[in-house]
């Protein structure tokens, strides 16, 4: 049966895992929630014509570019999603902007605080003619974490005492995991800070509602050389013989101050052996706290100091009062990771029909950009204090 | 860009809660997994023509039928999709596989033993033909029952000892929940027995690969009388002020012996206050243990008695060489609900391309239908031991 | 500095591993809490005169008795403690409360119910001479459980539904653990059900104050012949070349109904490999529900339905106005299994200072042997129901 | 009986939290450990004789003293147990040793640098005379952490990557609490860094069995004013109407690295709202890692990566092969709390039996000593970094 809400053409940049996910949550999205406008999977973008055709077969494209400036001259495309590694979000996402098509960008922003800058002076430009876009800190959209802020903002846990975050992973602890482009400065920025690190950042603000004022940092790379890869495109490329330098941090840890007073204590590593994808964010306020961790996302944990024999409760977050969980499935029958980039789409495609800016805004994301460079000159200059 | 993988056609039969989830499975499964051949949506049917194509337009189904029967003179269908209630699917089935169309039903087989005999029975002759046959228990394909399944087969458990197996949900502990048609025995054939204590009977079954020999049971309706639905058609239908019967179990309870020797302890109930969607499961072997719950669906504990310093392993069933896992998303990024149907669409698919006979059969809808009938008779006959 | 409170001299028969953690809690009740006596360890019995003495040197008993009838004749004890197996438990505290003289007896209370009918009538009478008894149910005493049955006491949970109780260890598993006098009938009365089976019983009747009105059983004797041991005494003896036979039950299954319409489901084993002291219990009600597990056994899980957001919170049961937590330490500095004890003497002691009757009394001891018979009365009729 | 092994007397100095923690451990350990000498708890000393006697009397101390200096010249009295606030350790302890006593003394060792150097030197200084001395770092006792220790010895984790450790309390949250002794730095030194931060401190350093070099820091005090005690001796003294200055640290966090090239995370603090006594430590290495949470003590993480389907196992570390573990109760059946005390003391005397040197030394409470001086001077520059 034909749709009959408006539709609004995607056209997506890059196909590996971000872009199967993205895809993943162009395809549902409309199906799940009662949307004003239905997405439709206009056209995919990648260098390599065959790759990216078969790509787009497998995944529910209706077409394939080599050139991802074909795609901001596609009417039949109104969205830019940019699913590439941080090195070209900038110039994407400008001229995306430029030629009035709304931007979906993956994280970080971008590799340098100067190219967030620009990137958020183009979306405030691009405001003002109605052209929307957003930077997919996912992690916002995680019904738990929604929770969490909602508990934040509604004051049950009082004044904020502390932020303690971490995201933990530990996909290279072997050294001989190959130099992949997510271990060179040039295309990723930085290592674990600036791709996990960035999404505890982002979280831990979100959800408290303030920012970092300063940071004290340590950063590391265990491994400094590592077999070169074949290609560098995926998680899982295997290594062969030559060596490379590993160019980023394979840890960062900092301390620091938010807005009003609470400290944060801040780790993101790839060396945290048996912690998959440990996204873990703990709040305690004056009234109560909170505990998170991915590895079980349906689960926010909630302390309410003024109940009779209190206790960290476990909340199932999947009944139908809670964030995004009631256009789901019954109480109980829980999400996964994907979903939260169902929801990402969801919020976006509704800003863009309601006519009004979505959040997490480029301006959130160079806010994050600079706390990451914060944490940089920080670890750099001996854990110095740096004002973000 | 096509997908130049064969089209199958699918023509799904109801729109509710089954009906939604199957869509979504339909949806993404070619998408994923790296099929043989392509399922297209080609029909959907529901017997008000105004709601069936508001929902085929929101599911993305391509047309529209009011009569099931409709489905079987289709060219373009080739798999029939059975989500109502139990007391159609032996009707409907069995003229399905007599017209040639493969059929994925629901769980419960059937209502009565009898139904699911002859549904078995026109399974096998279908079979001979070249047509399968799927019964729905989707808990199966839980990547983290799956690979329970593996542990047991591999000998990793020893000789089991004991089954402990619990399905608790809450969702109708208040009175004045109404009577929906999951209340009423003349269509779904028992309440928490059927509904959800036949998963727990499956999957049991499924893990440790042995049948139920026997049970004593008791069943209990704490709730007698509950206000009329306007409707029944949905879990969150609306109670009015008349007041009806409930006929069927509220909570059911046995103790049984599996072939080999093991004992096994079963409840299914809607009344466990808290728990919303809690298959629980538990087996007990010479050499180790293993234990579930859904409602942390991504984890499997197992415990191996011979390494030192042994523990119960959360081990986060994510991992590439993990069932089902391996084609979604990186370690620790967890899947959901509904993920278990893409995995059980996948496999039935695959049968299909292969000519082989997909799991579990209809046969084994019916061994579970045994055992239900076995609980049925033990509990009405003061908890007598009832073989089965 | 001398202790001015008035003392109770107590005599304990055995000093195996319940001798062991008596006389932990005999040597630091009055310590910590703030009595209206104090114990004086008084004499120590035993049939060995070399190794009684060595266990009253270790344990810091006074004196020694190779014959228990002496301790009844010593005027410096009012305190008989019996830590022997079931088979003498009739025979010791009988005698014992008609010499006037304070009885505490340790679980189950006989090995049948003709000894516990013969045991309680005995009790009774002695109890209009003001002298108390008491059978030593410990797990009443652990903090968390005592809260459990605070909160179905207060109305809490509201009507009672479900109570879902195992006592899981792993102990025996190996065919090679030698018959050691907990797997011989004669001693021991049973096996897995009269050893654990009893303890959750009495700890289900406790928490929801009610009592077992009929159950269904299956037992089941998985190894039938174990190595014998050199001696008997302890749960580590070595086994040797000689087989001999088990007769007692490795585990017990019963389902059952509770006085007010609750539903049991019971499980005693002692083949769950990898649970090492498994008590766990839940129970669910149409307000609330609990859970806990004695391998953390300073955790109680409380769910409130009516609290928005409702979800098990993990209550450390370690407050200041918690059940017996305020006399140990701060919030978070957990109790271990030998406080359940320490608790229990302190109890007994106040009931005897204050010329109340203690509890759980002879009688509950008595209530609880007849539900053990019904289990084995139904396990030996083919599950058939026994009222209790 | 008389217990025949050598007697040692114990004269204590302190009787509130930590000397009732204490007496606890001296009355029980030779009834639990088979040692080669029994302690006699000989006199306790406090201030005030009524106060003093009554304790003496509650606790099980023969004699009492109100000056500690009396106790140097019992002859009874080869022991001094220091359980006093840290502004006496140096004095007591120096003093003591010099007398020819063997010194137990409470953590942290002293209230600066320069009275753990001269209590150092003291101890060396005895021990060179046979005069022992140890630091009551009781969490290394807990069964869990010396397991942790132990498989870092064998090489299980590999080469240490990060190690983060926190100690969240709850008990000051409300601003109402009143200013006790632990809150007044002329008493205690500092605040949350020396009570609890001083223990993870030296836990972290134990595990991993390397020092850290070097720190960057921040502190805060978030109530600057509290109401004046009527005394300050005790956790739960009642506040008054005066308010008066609060001088230590609320809470402190730090990130920092350890010989050997691992990275360190560390927070204390008395403000997590919910966390009643989370000593909570996470290793990673290159190989496995471990977690531990004292508010679970019985239980210890630990994920080793080369095994198949691997996952943190939760060992319950109450096996006989269990550090501490095989002198107490069957498996599964927990210690709590006052046990590391028992275990401390333990160690302590067999030490002193043995002619060895104990461990947790006075070198390794200066050692401690010096990352708490690290903290502040960071804390106090900006967060700097500054070399250990």
């Amino acid at each position: 049966m034909t749709d009959s809400r408006p539709a609004l053409g995607v056209g997506m940049v890059g196909y590996a895992f971000m872009g199967r996910v993205h895809s993943q949550a162009w395809r549902s999205v409309a199906s799940v929630f009662d949307l004003p406008v239905r997405p439709v999977m206009a056209a995919l973008s990648g260098r390599s014509p065959d790759r990216t055709a078969e790509a787009a077969a497998m995944l529910g494209w209706a077409a394939v570019e080599t050139d991802w400036k074909r795609l901001l001259e596609r009417d039949d495309v109104q969205i830019v999603d940019i699913c590439t590694p941080g090195d070209s979000h900038a110039e994407i996402a400008i001229a995306a902007l430029a030629a009035g098509k709304h931007v979906l960008c993956e994280k970080p922003l971008a590799n340098t605080v100067a190219e967030a800058e620009a990137m958020a002076a183009a979306a405030r430009e691009a405001a003002a003619r109605g052209v929307r876009s957003m930077v997919a800190f996912n992690y916002r959209r995680v019904p738990a974490i929604a929770l969490a802020r909602r508990f934040v903002e509604e004051g049950r846990l009082g004044e904020i005492r502390h932020v303690r975050a971490q995201y933990l992973q530990d996909w290279i602890v072997d050294p001989q995991f190959p130099l992949v482009w997510r271990l060179q400065k040039d295309k990723a920025g930085s290592g674990a800070l600036g791709d996990i690190g960035a999404h505890i950042i982002d979280t831990a603000q979100f959800i408290v509602g303030r920012s970092l004022t300063g940071v004290s940092a340590l950063t590391e790379t265990f491994i400094k050389e590592r077999p070169l890869a074949e290609e560098s495109a995926g998680l899982a490329a295997e290594g062969g013989s030559e060596m490379g330098e590993v160019t980023v941090d394979d840890a960062a840890l900092f301390i620091g101050r938010f807005e009003g007073g609470a400290l944060g204590s801040f780790e993101a590593t790839r060396f945290a052996t048996g912690r998959k994808n440990a996204l873990r964010i703990e709040v305690n306020g004056s009234a109560g706290s909170l505990a998170f961790d991915f590895e079980a996302m349906n689960e926010l944990w909630f302390y309410q100091a003024d109940e009779g024999d209190a206790g960290f409760r476990r909340i199932l977050v999947t009944e139908p009062d809670h964030p995004y969980a009631g256009a789901w499935w019954p109480p109980g029958h829980g999400l996964g990771y994907e979903h939260t980039f169902v929801h990402e789409t969801k919020d976006f495609l509704e800003a863009i029909a309601d006519g009004t800016d979505p959040t997490p805004s480029f301006e959130d994301g160079l806010r994050v950009q600079r706390v990451l460079a914060a944490v940089e000159e920080s670890a750099a200059a001996g854990s110095g204090w740096i004002s973000v």
